[in-house]
């Protein structure tokens, strides 16, 4: 399947020609992130999180205290609502109205399970730290079974998903077009600063290679 | 009232010496940003979008095509979960298990109804644009009534709110600050790049004073 299917609670009711159901589409914005946002439904109310994630295949994981309300809940299957949304700039507009984002937006319906097996959770939480700053799972002490054993991980079924991309010049009315107003885009990027080592650190010790070369990067 | 009442719905059950029920540092996450996540319960699931908003004493508003699907049912005064998040940077601790984030995020609990007038439907699509955009409202040409007809404004009152909020080094297990592990932090900043001018832009227009502020104070 290269696209998801089109039902009620993906389709993309506003600023259709921006959406997209296209699965390599879709795993991009998620593979560009590490941070998402999840909704899932208690006592008829909706709640959020921001947690870390990671994707493999069509598969999402997160991770907690097996203490927390959002594994708590989520795990019993109840349909969650999961966002990655990155800004690129802000579109200026001529007239108010028209103002806009850059922006990459995926979100995914899908329903929760645990992993179970010491095994898979460590893989798990391996993809997750690997997604978080890659390069750095085989620089740390890895989970002991104290740890595993007081962490829950879950594995998301991606069931449906969709997306919004917004790039390029704002678009006005036309005869907004001859007035006098400034308008374009002002660039959004997240980047990485220097590494800053804990105040505790030993000294003698070199520096996280996945840091620096994260911040490296972010510097192009 | 300078703190949100502790109730089953914001009570920060995980990490609590992180969490935070005072008005005024909530207040400061959701100001220093301009887009959040809402979610929402439509047939018993949850539904997310990312949207701009502004605040504005106890009050949130976002805005939207009077056909969007997340204005229609929010408008009833369905509960509303609103989220803010700001990520400031990653923990590298000397284990995987307490690698973490250094962020803010404020959650936030409330309902929302229409903004029925013309005049307070453009006072919030002001605040909305120059939460956006310092100083920018000012340079455009500000919505006809036309305009103002195909546009929803919401008004969410803020009922019940919690934050979390994460600085400094990572925090090890004792004995494994004697490992030769590098730790510490990895700063995370979102910044603007120099304007770029609409490829429609009409010759000799000055540049927007309000993106060049905003540029060169991200410079900073």
């Amino acid at each position: 399947m290269s696209e998801f299917a089109k039902e009620s609670r993906n389709k993309i009711v506003r600023g259709a020609k921006r959406g997209t159901y296209d699965k390599k589409a879709i795993y991009e914005i998620l593979d560009a992130g590490f941070l998402c946002h999840i909704s899932f439904v208690m006592n008829d109310a909706p709640f959020m999180i921001p947690t870390a994630y990671a994707r493999q295949g069509d598969k999402l994981y997160i991770h907690g205290s097996v203490k927390s309300r959002t594994i708590q809940e989520t795990k019993k299957g109840t349909p969650i609502c999961f966002c990655v949304t990155h800004l690129d700039g802000l579109v200026l507009a001529r007239s108010a109205f028209h103002h806009s984002v850059n922006y990459r937006s995926a979100i995914i319906y899908g329903t929760a399970h645990e992993v179970v097996s010491d095994e898979d959770k460590n893989e798990a939480l391996r993809l997750i730290t690997e997604n978080f700053l890659e390069g750095r799972w085989n620089e740390v002490r890895q989970p002991n079974q104290k740890e595993l054993d007081i962490t829950s991980v879950l594995e998301i079924d991606i069931e449906s998903a969709s997306a919004k991309i917004r790039t390029g010049d704002p678009v006005d009315d036309q005869e907004d077009y001859d007035l006098d107003i400034w308008a374009g885009q002002l660039p959004i990027k997240r980047i990485y600063d220097k590494p800053v080592a804990d105040q505790l650190l030993k000294e003698g010790i070199e520096g996280s290679k996945a840091a620096h070369l994260a911040w490296e990067k972010s510097k192009q």
